[in-house]
């Protein structure tokens, strides 16, 4: 569709009570009141042995719209509405059907599959009169998104649960394939409750509260984002969390503490909860660079350990890199990269590949004599080490994703399916897609999430961080997938991600760095690019304010005097 | 005492494992080994008639000292200390006393005293023998800073309390009496929860827990900032929860909902609360500007009431001032700050007074027509105002605080007791001074923490906060209180605060956006200036792991791995 359309869309959408996010490709919204019958309930049609994540799904979608208690975000809140709703029909029935006859797979096993065999569009029909809605997609992923949707058609008021802005008619389907966030659990860690809760965050279904107290009683609401994949960076060179079968040294020496690991029975639950909330898990063992932990077990395959200053050899302390010269490391990395890549299901496993530092290599005897003995260079051992773990992950099924260095610095011999995320500038993506790779958007001037607190490196009074200043939920919405390419280079575009980076993280903030703002790109990247800040802005105010009635703690983007008056606080108004 | 020695006493603490914050005036200590005794206990000596609050406190110490587990942060943690340790001499008592035979205080009472008759030093010696601990003083209040020092001398490692730095010596005393933190409860509401876990936060006394899961298990630490100011800026344009007796229509109309209030009962509660831990609150009801909310409940108070466009007219929408020419508006805020003040034990009241916008006056015809009427202009009607509300402040037995606009924008005659703060900029100090009144720091380019995360307003895709960069914890460690001021001048600055303005925050990034970044300037205006970073660093560390022990939400400054290795992630490392 065109952005023209979109903008009319969007324009609608403010206009009536509805605050969806992201926003549908298309909507059509009436004026009437509904409300949900006390006996409401979601039909099964047509569909045989349905699995249980299916199911499941369904039960919490029932669970959420009973339970949900959002207001709507206007001045008297549901008030406002209470007369309409009163003599409104009820919505007794929302059916659901497959649109084809095939077999029926689950949501897990459709969340986990090739990105380019994913369907993920449904239709959503919601009468005014109180005949049935009904939901209708190709897959059961389909019908999950359009679940998600659902649910948040709905606002509470005085024990009603009812819509102002019936009939709906909804068909609906992303722009892109791949929308992410990407979590570092390696400069500090992250029990896996905290994960859990982002990912449900991240798929919007009911979250399991953490927190309770008299003050903060939980509510249970749901919002949507359908964001579908989790890329874990899951070990860097300051902690090894991930035990990996085969090389539980790596942890047992190398992670923070004894209680602070990914054993393989957590990381399958985290997959599998995951996949059940149609979220692709994207593990990221870091290689040949940001590997200074693996020394602690078994130092003869890292060069320059924890050596100073650290700022000669590495882009932050400890230094330390795989010594990519070695027969004996190739094979110790590509076994790892193997055994790791085994624990998760997903077709992707990312090798980094960003930030290899030629003076590590250059001061590193080993290497030196390495390289001497085998007649290569620093640049042809790292593209026969790469070539050597690609190997292993395509041995394994698996398809490899790097960062941008590799394409663009090292100019490594990469597998045609490779894909390439963009980190260091969005002016990266050109180069990127014309040479040819698929791509994903995670540029650190717009999508990152820990720029802007400062300097985290010590000794430095007036220092700021690298990727100053902070990206702002408004900066990320702006960011257009395709600018500066032409129609066959935007093919290449996968999708994009937001970032958090954990120097200056832990679970004490994870809630409120990430949400509302990873919600920015969730839009980007499924509708589209963004458009009218001031037109998004009420609708993220929803999103927030729903993530925080579960438990999420989205932060403010505005006093609620502003949120409950759209455009009012306006710069312009 | 001089900068010089500070810098050797801050050498002396780096080079030891005690990581006292902040740091006290003068402090030894050894390199010997103590464990805390299973049978440890605090004695009250030559104490008759001890008040409750005092008891409680040490109560709470014994408590803290058991319960307390906070691992040292070293790599190994308590493991490279358990063969001393094993050793080590048990301390089985402190003896706590008073230094003068007078009349016995409470902890409350002195904390609200008048900020020139407040005595908060303590002297503290721990002998290495085993011998009993001392604790002296010349007022509950010093007692009070001193157990919470005595509480930070421990660290926690398989089922043992203990030190490696026995003996300890440490005599210590505030630089300056004002050491603060600022919060906003009108942008968005706070539960009362909320701020008591501030307000435990600043004194570091044990907090209740009001999370917890299998994941985070609550652990109870104590850490010692010793701020003793809670400035509340309680109501402002977008909202009033205070509950203010007679005036029960500008809560009941400008609440944000009929819960989100502070009542009679609430606010003597959160005083109490404060007073125990030695905190003063200090309230504030800005006037004439930021009041459009009074409008709600009575409109012929205020002029340009939401007037657009709010540029115009105010520097946050909505606009709104109290009509100062008016006699009946005049006589309504001297008695609603009469009444308002009543409400707080402290002897300061803020009557605000910044951001007086003359175009809402202008523009204004009931303002224009009473100025008309007495011959006076708005700059004289203003200093009529102030003087009005300030008498009231007087005859109620306080003293009035105001924003910095009220000396060096608008001359108001003001008392000569006013204290005076200063926000728009440090440079602003000097002039504040040279006009002879008592101020206090809380500078918007050192001291703001809501600056840095974009502009809040909406439409403004690009906007940053209007105070950026972010003001990390290092600027505003390095904040000097005395800078261009003379001696003289020096005398006037009773301290400073760190400020949070809620434009962009709520309950869910509270504690995140505040710790451990406001023990920054706790360190600063009890220490004195702050000096250098790389330093300072591993005790800040210290204050956010002891913080997160007991459910405060202090993000990190680092990652682990540099945390447990102090100076290793330095830039210059």
């Amino acid at each position: 569709m065109t952005r023209g359309i979109l903008f009319l869309v969007v324009t609608l959408v403010v206009s009536s009570a509805t605050a969806l996010w992201p926003q549908p490709q298309s909507i059509s919204t009436g004026s009437k009141a509904l409300k949900i019958s006390p006996s409401f309930h979601i039909t099964l049609s047509g569909i045989k042995n349905a699995p249980k994540d299916l199911l499941d799904a369904i039960s919490k979608t029932k669970d959420n719209i009973a339970n949900d208690k959002l207001e709507r975000l206007v001045v008297g809140r549901g008030a406002v509405d209470a007369e309409a709703v009163a003599k409104s029909a009820e919505l007794n029935e929302l059916v659901v059907s497959l649109e084809h006859d095939g077999k029926v797979r689950s949501i897990s096993e459709e969340a986990v599959d090739a990105i380019e065999n994913r369907v993920e569009g449904y239709s959503l029909t919601v009468p005014e009169d109180g005949s049935a809605a009904t939901l209708k997609a190709n897959s059961t992923l389909g019908l999950y998104r359009g679940l998600t949707t659902f649910q948040q058609l709905w606002y509470f008021w005085d024990g009603r649960v009812y819509s102002v802005d019936a009939p709906f008619q909804i068909r609906d389907s992303p722009k892109y394939p791949y929308r992410g966030l990407m979590l570092d659990t390696s400069r500090n860690y992250f029990p896996a409750e905290d994960i859990k809760r982002t990912l449900d965050a991240m798929s919007l279904v009911k979250v399991r509260t953490i927190c309770s107290s008299p003050v903060l009683p939980s509510v249970h609401v749901s919002v949507l984002f359908q964001l579908n994949s989790f890329h874990w960076h899951v070990v860097d060179s300051q902690s090894f969390p991930l035990q990996v079968p085969g090389f539980m040294e790596l942890s047992e020496k190398g992670a923070y503490s004894p209680s602070s690991v990914y054993t393989p029975e957590v990381v399958k639950d985290i997959v599998a909860y995951a996949a059940a909330r149609g979220i692709d898990v994207i593990a990221e063992i870091d290689t040949p660079g940001h590997t200074a932990v693996i020394a602690k077990a078994f130092p003869e395959h890292i060069a320059c350990n924890e050596k100073t200053p650290w700022t000669t050899y590495a882009n932050e302390p400890p230094a330390g890199q795989l010594r990519l010269a070695s027969d004996a490391t190739v094979k110790f990395t590509a076994n790892l990269i193997e055994a790791a890549s085994s624990l998760f299901q997903s077709k992707f496993f990312s090798t980094g590949g960003d930030e290899v530092k030629q003076s590590c290599y250059r001061d590193d005897e080993e290497t030196q004599q390495q390289l001497n003995a085998s007649g290569k260079t620093v640049e042809t051992a790292l593209n026969d080490f790469m070539k050597a773990t690609h190997e292993a992950l395509h041995k394994n099924g698996k398809t490899a994703v790097v960062w941008q260095e590799m394409v663009l610095e090292h100019k490594i011999e990469l597998r045609n399916d490779t894909v390439i995320f963009v980190w260091i500038s969005s002016t990266d993506v050109k180069a990127v897609a014309q040479a040819g790779f698929r791509l994903v958007h995670a540029a650190s001037d717009y999508l990152y999430l820990d720029c802007g607190a400062g300097e985290w490196l010590g000794n430095d009074p007036t220092g700021n961080s690298w990727c100053d200043p902070f990206k702002t939920w408004q900066r990320s919405y702006i960011f257009d997938p395709t600018a500066n390419l032409t129609e066959s280079e935007s093919k290449l575009v996968l999708g994009g991600q937001q970032l958090l980076w954990t120097e200056q993280s832990g679970p004490q903030n994870l809630d409120s760095i990430v949400w509302p703002r990873a919600a920015s790109s969730a839009e980007v990247f499924w509708s589209g690019i963004g458009g009218n800040i001031s037109q998004a802005l009420p609708r993220l105010h929803e999103v927030g304010y729903r993530l925080n009635q579960r438990g999420v703690k989205a932060i403010n983007l505005q006093p609620l005097w502003c949120a409950l008056r759209p455009g009012v606080c306006d710069l312009t108004a």
